[in-house]
Protein backbone atom coordinates (compact mmCIF):
# COMPACT_ATOMS: atom_id res chain seq x y z
CA UNK A 1 0.00 0.00 0.00
CA UNK A 2 1.24 3.58 -1.21
CA UNK A 3 1.69 6.09 1.84
CA UNK A 4 2.04 9.54 0.55
CA UNK A 5 3.53 12.12 3.05
CA UNK A 6 1.16 14.14 5.13
CA UNK A 7 1.86 17.41 5.48
CA UNK A 8 0.65 19.78 9.28
CA UNK A 9 0.52 23.28 9.85
CA UNK A 10 1.31 24.43 13.44
CA UNK A 11 -1.46 25.36 15.60
CA UNK A 12 0.82 27.31 17.51
CA UNK A 13 4.78 26.73 19.82
CA UNK A 14 5.79 26.05 23.56
CA UNK A 15 7.27 28.82 25.61
CA UNK A 16 9.19 26.72 28.32
CA UNK A 17 11.70 27.24 30.88
CA UNK A 18 13.55 24.74 29.09
CA UNK A 19 15.97 25.95 26.27
CA UNK A 20 17.74 22.80 25.62
CA UNK A 21 16.81 19.10 25.74
CA UNK A 22 19.31 18.04 28.53
CA UNK A 23 17.33 18.81 31.37
CA UNK A 24 13.64 19.04 30.17
CA UNK A 25 12.66 15.82 31.87
CA UNK A 26 11.89 13.07 29.99
CA UNK A 27 8.15 12.76 30.98
CA UNK A 28 5.43 15.23 31.39
CA UNK A 29 4.72 15.51 35.65
CA UNK A 30 7.57 15.38 36.99
CA UNK A 31 8.30 19.03 37.52
CA UNK A 32 5.39 20.44 38.98
CA UNK A 33 7.35 24.32 38.57
CA UNK A 34 7.95 23.95 35.34
CA UNK A 35 5.27 26.10 34.09
CA UNK A 36 5.12 26.18 29.82
CA UNK A 37 2.92 27.93 28.12
CA UNK A 38 0.94 27.19 24.65
CA UNK A 39 1.01 30.17 22.56
CA UNK A 40 -1.61 29.58 19.67
CA UNK A 41 -0.73 31.28 16.33
CA UNK A 42 -2.65 34.13 14.93
CA UNK A 43 -4.53 31.54 12.69
CA UNK A 44 -5.58 29.46 15.56
CA UNK A 45 -5.96 31.76 18.13
CA UNK A 46 -9.87 32.56 18.07
CA UNK A 47 -11.81 32.30 21.27
CA UNK A 48 -14.08 29.81 19.75
CA UNK A 49 -11.55 27.09 19.10
CA UNK A 50 -10.77 26.92 22.80
CA UNK A 51 -14.10 27.54 24.31
CA UNK A 52 -14.93 24.86 27.06
CA UNK A 53 -11.70 23.50 27.43
CA UNK A 54 -11.56 24.57 30.65
CA UNK A 55 -13.58 22.12 32.19
CA UNK A 56 -11.28 19.55 31.14
CA UNK A 57 -8.77 19.38 34.06
CA UNK A 58 -5.73 18.03 31.56
CA UNK A 59 -4.79 17.90 27.72
CA UNK A 60 -2.85 16.14 25.46
CA UNK A 61 -1.00 18.14 23.88
CA UNK A 62 0.91 16.61 20.67
CA UNK A 63 4.03 18.52 19.58
CA UNK A 64 7.13 17.96 17.03
CA UNK A 65 10.60 17.10 18.81
CA UNK A 66 12.34 20.11 17.12
CA UNK A 67 15.54 19.88 18.82
CA UNK A 68 16.26 15.95 17.53
CA UNK A 69 14.30 15.52 14.32
CA UNK A 70 17.20 16.48 12.42
CA UNK A 71 18.75 13.65 14.27
CA UNK A 72 16.80 10.56 12.99
CA UNK A 73 16.11 7.81 13.81
CA UNK A 74 17.20 3.82 14.60
CA UNK A 75 15.19 0.95 14.90
CA UNK A 76 16.95 0.11 18.51
CA UNK A 77 17.13 2.96 21.80
CA UNK A 78 18.13 2.75 25.12
CA UNK A 79 15.45 4.08 27.46
CA UNK A 80 17.25 5.79 30.76
CA UNK A 81 14.88 3.56 32.52
CA UNK A 82 16.73 0.31 31.48
CA UNK A 83 19.79 2.56 32.72
CA UNK A 84 20.78 3.18 28.80
CA UNK A 85 22.76 -0.49 28.63
CA UNK A 86 19.33 -2.12 27.00
CA UNK A 87 17.87 -1.90 23.63
CA UNK A 88 14.22 -1.90 22.67
CA UNK A 89 12.66 -1.06 19.48
CA UNK A 90 11.79 2.59 18.92
CA UNK A 91 8.06 1.97 19.33
CA UNK A 92 8.16 -0.22 22.54
CA UNK A 93 9.84 3.39 23.45
CA UNK A 94 9.10 7.28 24.01
CA UNK A 95 11.99 8.16 22.55
CA UNK A 96 12.52 11.54 20.69
CA UNK A 97 14.40 9.76 18.04
CA UNK A 98 11.53 7.96 16.30
CA UNK A 99 10.28 7.95 12.52
CA UNK A 100 8.11 10.58 12.95
CA UNK A 101 9.14 13.31 15.84
CA UNK A 102 5.93 13.44 17.45
CA UNK A 103 5.60 13.81 20.74
CA UNK A 104 2.98 13.24 22.86
CA UNK A 105 2.29 14.26 26.69
CA UNK A 106 -0.69 15.03 29.04
CA UNK A 107 -0.70 18.18 31.17
CA UNK A 108 -2.51 19.79 33.75
CA UNK A 109 -3.99 22.59 32.31
CA UNK A 110 -4.26 25.82 34.68
CA UNK A 111 -5.68 28.55 32.10
CA UNK A 112 -6.51 29.90 29.00
CA UNK A 113 -6.21 33.32 28.59
CA UNK A 114 -5.42 35.75 25.54
CA UNK A 115 -2.33 37.87 25.44
CA UNK A 116 -1.29 40.54 23.08
CA UNK A 117 -4.45 39.03 20.70
CA UNK A 118 -3.57 35.20 20.56
CA UNK A 119 -4.67 32.72 22.45
CA UNK A 120 -2.36 31.63 25.60
CA UNK A 121 -2.53 28.04 27.45
CA UNK A 122 -0.74 27.66 30.60
CA UNK A 123 0.09 24.07 31.82
CA UNK A 124 1.77 22.57 34.83
CA UNK A 125 4.71 19.65 34.56
CA UNK A 126 5.73 19.96 30.93
CA UNK A 127 8.74 17.94 29.59
CA UNK A 128 8.65 20.46 26.85
CA UNK A 129 12.21 22.11 24.68
CA UNK A 130 11.25 26.28 24.55
CA UNK A 131 10.29 26.92 21.19
CA UNK A 132 8.71 23.10 19.99
CA UNK A 133 6.18 23.59 17.57
CA UNK A 134 2.69 22.27 18.95
CA UNK A 135 0.45 20.16 16.49
CA UNK A 136 -2.78 19.80 18.61
CA UNK A 137 -4.70 20.46 21.48
CA UNK A 138 -7.10 17.62 22.62
CA UNK A 139 -8.89 17.44 26.19
CA UNK A 140 -7.94 14.36 28.32
CA UNK A 141 -11.35 12.09 28.75
CA UNK A 142 -10.48 10.00 31.48
CA UNK A 143 -12.78 7.19 30.13
CA UNK A 144 -10.95 6.48 27.10
CA UNK A 145 -7.45 7.65 28.02
CA UNK A 146 -6.92 6.43 31.66
CA UNK A 147 -6.32 2.55 31.42
CA UNK A 148 -5.31 0.13 33.99
CA UNK A 149 -2.38 -0.76 31.52
CA UNK A 150 0.42 -3.12 32.15
CA UNK A 151 3.52 -0.61 31.72
CA UNK A 152 6.13 -2.66 30.51
CA UNK A 153 9.79 -1.44 31.76
CA UNK A 154 8.15 1.56 32.93
CA UNK A 155 6.45 0.64 35.75
CA UNK A 156 6.94 3.36 38.33
CA UNK A 157 7.42 7.09 38.26
CA UNK A 158 10.82 8.05 38.57
CA UNK A 159 11.42 10.00 41.57
CA UNK A 160 14.00 12.86 42.55
CA UNK A 161 17.19 11.04 43.66
CA UNK A 162 19.44 13.67 44.40
CA UNK A 163 19.28 15.97 47.29
CA UNK A 164 20.05 19.72 46.13
CA UNK A 165 22.29 21.89 47.89
CA UNK A 166 24.05 25.33 46.62
CA UNK A 167 26.75 27.12 47.46
CA UNK A 168 26.95 30.48 49.05
CA UNK A 169 27.92 31.96 45.42
CA UNK A 170 24.87 30.42 43.98
CA UNK A 171 22.69 31.16 46.90
CA UNK A 172 23.68 35.10 46.06
CA UNK A 173 22.50 34.37 42.90
CA UNK A 174 19.44 32.62 43.40
CA UNK A 175 18.29 36.27 45.24
CA UNK A 176 19.43 38.25 42.60
CA UNK A 177 17.41 36.47 40.05
CA UNK A 178 13.93 35.60 42.28
CA UNK A 179 12.54 39.17 41.07
CA UNK A 180 12.42 37.88 37.88
CA UNK A 181 12.07 34.07 38.15
CA UNK A 182 10.33 33.49 41.65
CA UNK A 183 10.35 29.74 41.56
CA UNK A 184 13.87 29.19 40.18
CA UNK A 185 15.10 27.30 43.34
CA UNK A 186 12.20 24.55 43.36
CA UNK A 187 12.40 24.72 39.56
CA UNK A 188 16.27 23.82 39.88
CA UNK A 189 15.70 21.25 42.52
CA UNK A 190 13.26 19.76 40.95
CA UNK A 191 15.49 19.34 37.85
CA UNK A 192 18.52 18.34 39.08
CA UNK A 193 16.93 16.59 41.58
CA UNK A 194 15.69 13.74 39.28
CA UNK A 195 19.42 13.38 38.19
CA UNK A 196 19.35 14.29 34.04
CA UNK A 197 22.95 13.14 33.41
CA UNK A 198 23.61 10.27 31.09
CA UNK A 199 22.12 6.81 32.54
CA UNK A 200 25.74 5.34 32.33
CA UNK A 201 26.94 8.09 34.35
CA UNK A 202 25.01 7.68 37.45
CA UNK A 203 26.76 4.75 39.37
CA UNK A 204 29.99 6.40 38.94
CA UNK A 205 32.07 8.94 40.75
CA UNK A 206 31.75 11.85 38.52
CA UNK A 207 34.02 14.63 39.15
CA UNK A 208 32.59 16.89 35.94
CA UNK A 209 30.77 19.92 36.65
CA UNK A 210 27.73 20.17 34.36
CA UNK A 211 25.90 23.10 33.01
CA UNK A 212 21.94 23.17 32.32
CA UNK A 213 20.13 25.91 30.49
CA UNK A 214 17.08 27.12 32.65
CA UNK A 215 15.29 30.03 31.21
CA UNK A 216 18.45 32.62 29.68
CA UNK A 217 20.51 31.40 32.65
CA UNK A 218 23.14 28.78 33.33
CA UNK A 219 23.26 26.41 36.37
CA UNK A 220 26.20 24.84 36.98
CA UNK A 221 26.85 21.59 39.48
CA UNK A 222 28.47 18.48 40.25
CA UNK A 223 27.21 15.43 42.07
CA UNK A 224 29.09 14.36 45.23
CA UNK A 225 27.78 10.61 46.28
CA UNK A 226 24.23 11.19 47.22
CA UNK A 227 23.86 14.66 46.94
CA UNK A 228 23.66 17.96 44.24
CA UNK A 229 26.02 20.80 44.58
CA UNK A 230 24.74 23.71 42.58
CA UNK A 231 27.90 26.02 42.11
CA UNK A 232 26.63 28.59 39.91
CA UNK A 233 23.66 30.98 38.61
CA UNK A 234 24.88 32.88 35.65
CA UNK A 235 23.49 34.48 32.54
CA UNK A 236 23.69 32.52 29.57
CA UNK A 237 25.77 33.96 27.26
CA UNK A 238 24.63 35.12 23.88
CA UNK A 239 26.00 33.00 21.56
CA UNK A 240 25.46 29.88 23.11
CA UNK B 1 6.81 33.10 15.58
CA UNK B 2 6.64 31.53 12.22
CA UNK B 3 6.09 28.19 12.35
CA UNK B 4 6.91 25.99 8.89
CA UNK B 5 4.56 23.01 7.57
CA UNK B 6 5.61 19.76 9.28
CA UNK B 7 6.15 16.77 7.05
CA UNK B 8 5.87 13.17 8.48
CA UNK B 9 5.92 9.96 6.45
CA UNK B 10 3.34 7.48 7.23
CA UNK B 11 4.83 3.96 9.17
CA UNK B 12 1.95 1.66 8.07
CA UNK B 13 -1.67 2.13 7.77
CA UNK B 14 -4.92 0.60 9.56
CA UNK B 15 -6.80 -2.86 8.41
CA UNK B 16 -10.16 -2.45 9.85
CA UNK B 17 -13.77 -3.59 9.54
CA UNK B 18 -15.31 -0.59 9.01
CA UNK B 19 -14.75 0.75 6.06
CA UNK B 20 -16.75 4.32 6.67
CA UNK B 21 -16.52 6.54 9.42
CA UNK B 22 -20.16 6.00 10.09
CA UNK B 23 -20.50 3.07 11.91
CA UNK B 24 -16.85 3.69 13.52
CA UNK B 25 -17.13 3.63 17.05
CA UNK B 26 -16.29 7.44 18.29
CA UNK B 27 -13.80 6.65 20.66
CA UNK B 28 -11.85 3.42 21.06
CA UNK B 29 -12.53 0.64 23.94
CA UNK B 30 -16.55 0.43 23.23
CA UNK B 31 -16.48 -2.06 20.58
CA UNK B 32 -14.33 -5.23 21.71
CA UNK B 33 -15.28 -7.35 18.78
CA UNK B 34 -13.33 -4.79 16.79
CA UNK B 35 -10.02 -6.22 15.97
CA UNK B 36 -7.71 -3.73 14.14
CA UNK B 37 -4.42 -4.44 12.50
CA UNK B 38 -1.82 -2.03 11.83
CA UNK B 39 0.61 -3.28 9.16
CA UNK B 40 4.01 -1.06 9.28
CA UNK B 41 5.19 -0.86 5.49
CA UNK B 42 8.57 -2.55 4.38
CA UNK B 43 10.60 0.64 5.13
CA UNK B 44 9.34 0.58 9.24
CA UNK B 45 8.73 -3.42 9.61
CA UNK B 46 12.07 -4.00 11.16
CA UNK B 47 11.74 -6.81 14.15
CA UNK B 48 14.02 -4.67 16.01
CA UNK B 49 11.98 -1.36 15.74
CA UNK B 50 8.72 -3.17 17.84
CA UNK B 51 10.71 -5.37 20.03
CA UNK B 52 10.06 -5.34 23.82
CA UNK B 53 6.37 -4.20 22.82
CA UNK B 54 4.84 -6.87 23.97
CA UNK B 55 6.11 -5.93 27.05
CA UNK B 56 3.14 -3.32 27.58
CA UNK B 57 -0.73 -4.62 27.63
CA UNK B 58 -2.04 -1.23 25.55
CA UNK B 59 -0.25 1.22 22.66
CA UNK B 60 -1.13 4.24 21.57
CA UNK B 61 -1.52 5.09 17.95
CA UNK B 62 -1.27 8.40 16.35
CA UNK B 63 -3.09 8.01 12.65
CA UNK B 64 -4.43 10.20 9.85
CA UNK B 65 -8.08 10.72 10.01
CA UNK B 66 -8.27 10.58 5.80
CA UNK B 67 -11.61 10.00 5.41
CA UNK B 68 -12.71 13.31 6.66
CA UNK B 69 -9.30 15.72 6.32
CA UNK B 70 -10.55 17.19 3.38
CA UNK B 71 -13.35 18.84 4.66
CA UNK B 72 -11.59 21.19 6.68
CA UNK B 73 -12.42 22.81 10.13
CA UNK B 74 -14.23 24.78 11.85
CA UNK B 75 -13.78 26.44 15.53
CA UNK B 76 -16.73 25.26 17.33
CA UNK B 77 -17.96 21.62 16.98
CA UNK B 78 -20.79 19.84 18.44
CA UNK B 79 -20.03 16.68 20.28
CA UNK B 80 -22.12 13.58 20.37
CA UNK B 81 -21.76 13.39 23.68
CA UNK B 82 -23.87 16.91 24.35
CA UNK B 83 -26.59 15.59 22.03
CA UNK B 84 -25.44 17.17 18.91
CA UNK B 85 -27.29 20.40 19.48
CA UNK B 86 -24.23 22.30 21.93
CA UNK B 87 -20.85 23.32 20.90
CA UNK B 88 -17.40 23.61 21.97
CA UNK B 89 -14.32 24.71 20.80
CA UNK B 90 -12.31 22.67 18.76
CA UNK B 91 -9.69 21.98 20.74
CA UNK B 92 -12.09 20.80 23.55
CA UNK B 93 -13.13 17.83 21.50
CA UNK B 94 -11.92 14.77 19.92
CA UNK B 95 -13.78 15.68 16.35
CA UNK B 96 -11.58 14.25 13.39
CA UNK B 97 -12.61 17.61 11.49
CA UNK B 98 -9.73 19.42 13.64
CA UNK B 99 -6.82 21.62 11.75
CA UNK B 100 -4.68 18.97 12.17
CA UNK B 101 -5.89 15.99 11.52
CA UNK B 102 -4.25 13.70 13.86
CA UNK B 103 -6.45 10.92 15.49
CA UNK B 104 -4.94 9.67 19.28
CA UNK B 105 -6.28 6.08 20.38
CA UNK B 106 -5.05 3.65 23.34
CA UNK B 107 -5.63 0.16 22.42
CA UNK B 108 -5.12 -3.36 24.04
CA UNK B 109 -2.01 -4.90 22.02
CA UNK B 110 -3.22 -8.43 21.01
CA UNK B 111 -0.03 -9.51 19.45
CA UNK B 112 3.00 -8.72 16.74
CA UNK B 113 3.42 -10.79 14.37
CA UNK B 114 4.79 -10.91 10.75
CA UNK B 115 3.13 -11.68 7.95
CA UNK B 116 4.67 -11.44 4.44
CA UNK B 117 7.78 -9.64 5.54
CA UNK B 118 5.71 -6.87 7.58
CA UNK B 119 5.02 -6.04 10.89
CA UNK B 120 1.08 -6.35 11.82
CA UNK B 121 0.32 -5.51 15.08
CA UNK B 122 -3.23 -7.08 16.05
CA UNK B 123 -5.31 -4.41 18.89
CA UNK B 124 -8.73 -4.58 20.25
CA UNK B 125 -11.22 -2.11 20.45
CA UNK B 126 -10.01 0.01 17.58
CA UNK B 127 -12.21 2.95 16.15
CA UNK B 128 -10.14 3.04 13.00
CA UNK B 129 -11.57 3.51 9.60
CA UNK B 130 -9.97 1.07 7.01
CA UNK B 131 -7.19 2.30 5.46
CA UNK B 132 -6.02 5.29 7.72
CA UNK B 133 -2.35 6.24 7.96
CA UNK B 134 -0.41 5.42 11.14
CA UNK B 135 1.97 7.91 12.02
CA UNK B 136 3.47 6.68 15.46
CA UNK B 137 3.23 3.80 17.75
CA UNK B 138 3.99 4.49 21.49
CA UNK B 139 3.88 2.25 24.64
CA UNK B 140 1.02 3.48 26.92
CA UNK B 141 3.08 3.69 30.52
CA UNK B 142 0.36 4.14 33.42
CA UNK B 143 2.50 6.63 35.44
CA UNK B 144 2.55 9.25 33.08
CA UNK B 145 -0.60 8.48 30.80
CA UNK B 146 -3.12 7.58 33.16
CA UNK B 147 -4.10 10.50 34.82
CA UNK B 148 -7.31 10.81 37.61
CA UNK B 149 -8.12 13.76 35.49
CA UNK B 150 -11.72 15.87 35.21
CA UNK B 151 -13.30 14.71 31.99
CA UNK B 152 -15.63 17.93 31.62
CA UNK B 153 -18.86 16.62 29.33
CA UNK B 154 -17.66 13.50 28.83
CA UNK B 155 -17.53 11.62 31.97
CA UNK B 156 -18.87 8.12 31.55
CA UNK B 157 -18.18 5.70 29.02
CA UNK B 158 -21.49 5.88 26.32
CA UNK B 159 -23.25 2.42 27.22
CA UNK B 160 -25.14 0.45 24.36
CA UNK B 161 -28.52 1.66 24.17
CA UNK B 162 -30.67 -0.32 21.87
CA UNK B 163 -30.96 -3.77 22.15
CA UNK B 164 -30.25 -5.92 18.34
CA UNK B 165 -32.89 -7.94 16.69
CA UNK B 166 -32.27 -9.59 13.29
CA UNK B 167 -34.68 -10.90 10.77
CA UNK B 168 -35.14 -14.21 10.01
CA UNK B 169 -33.60 -13.10 6.71
CA UNK B 170 -30.86 -11.35 8.13
CA UNK B 171 -30.23 -14.23 10.36
CA UNK B 172 -29.78 -16.56 7.25
CA UNK B 173 -27.13 -14.30 5.58
CA UNK B 174 -25.39 -14.04 9.10
CA UNK B 175 -24.73 -18.12 8.91
CA UNK B 176 -23.61 -17.64 5.08
CA UNK B 177 -21.30 -15.17 5.95
CA UNK B 178 -20.10 -16.36 9.42
CA UNK B 179 -17.43 -18.75 8.26
CA UNK B 180 -15.72 -15.69 6.61
CA UNK B 181 -16.36 -13.67 9.74
CA UNK B 182 -16.92 -15.62 12.84
CA UNK B 183 -17.67 -12.42 15.33
CA UNK B 184 -20.09 -10.75 12.96
CA UNK B 185 -23.16 -10.79 14.89
CA UNK B 186 -21.60 -9.48 17.98
CA UNK B 187 -19.62 -7.20 15.91
CA UNK B 188 -23.40 -5.67 14.21
CA UNK B 189 -24.55 -6.50 17.99
CA UNK B 190 -21.85 -4.16 19.67
CA UNK B 191 -21.65 -1.53 16.78
CA UNK B 192 -25.56 -0.83 16.07
CA UNK B 193 -26.69 -1.58 19.99
CA UNK B 194 -24.64 1.98 20.49
CA UNK B 195 -26.48 4.07 18.08
CA UNK B 196 -24.44 5.28 15.34
CA UNK B 197 -27.53 7.68 14.09
CA UNK B 198 -26.30 11.07 14.24
CA UNK B 199 -27.65 12.87 17.36
CA UNK B 200 -30.55 14.72 16.69
CA UNK B 201 -32.27 11.80 15.58
CA UNK B 202 -31.95 9.94 18.75
CA UNK B 203 -35.18 11.19 20.09
CA UNK B 204 -37.03 11.17 17.72
CA UNK B 205 -39.62 8.63 15.69
CA UNK B 206 -37.31 7.37 12.74
CA UNK B 207 -38.57 5.19 10.36
CA UNK B 208 -35.46 5.81 8.34
CA UNK B 209 -34.01 2.62 7.33
CA UNK B 210 -30.28 2.85 7.88
CA UNK B 211 -27.06 1.54 6.07
CA UNK B 212 -23.88 0.78 7.48
CA UNK B 213 -20.84 -0.92 6.11
CA UNK B 214 -18.90 -3.87 7.99
CA UNK B 215 -15.98 -5.47 6.16
CA UNK B 216 -16.88 -5.66 2.44
CA UNK B 217 -20.62 -6.68 3.70
CA UNK B 218 -23.46 -3.63 3.99
CA UNK B 219 -26.03 -4.21 7.35
CA UNK B 220 -29.54 -2.29 6.85
CA UNK B 221 -31.26 -1.64 10.11
CA UNK B 222 -34.00 0.82 11.54
CA UNK B 223 -35.05 1.53 15.01
CA UNK B 224 -38.14 1.13 16.58
CA UNK B 225 -38.17 2.67 19.82
CA UNK B 226 -35.85 0.89 22.07
CA UNK B 227 -34.35 -1.86 19.69
CA UNK B 228 -32.99 -1.93 16.50
CA UNK B 229 -34.13 -4.51 13.70
CA UNK B 230 -31.49 -5.40 11.85
CA UNK B 231 -33.32 -6.99 8.02
CA UNK B 232 -30.35 -7.83 5.83
CA UNK B 233 -26.73 -8.18 5.63
CA UNK B 234 -25.33 -7.77 1.60
CA UNK B 235 -22.11 -7.73 0.36
CA UNK B 236 -21.15 -4.32 -0.47
CA UNK B 237 -21.74 -3.16 -3.76
CA UNK B 238 -18.78 -2.53 -5.97
CA UNK B 239 -18.92 0.69 -7.02
CA UNK B 240 -19.90 1.89 -3.55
Amino acid sequence: MAMEDLIYRPIGHIRSCFPEKFGAPRQPGLIKHAITEIVLTQEFSSVEAVSGLTAFSHIWVLFHFHKTAAAGWKPKVRPPRLGGNKSVGVFASRSPFRPNPIGLSAVRLLSVQEHEGLQVLSVEGGDFVDGAPVLDIKPYIPYVDAIEAEGGYAVEKPEPCLEVRFTEEAEHSLRQFSPQYPNLRELIIETIGLDPRPSYKKSQTDSKVYGLALYNLNISWRVYDDYALVSAVTPLEVNE
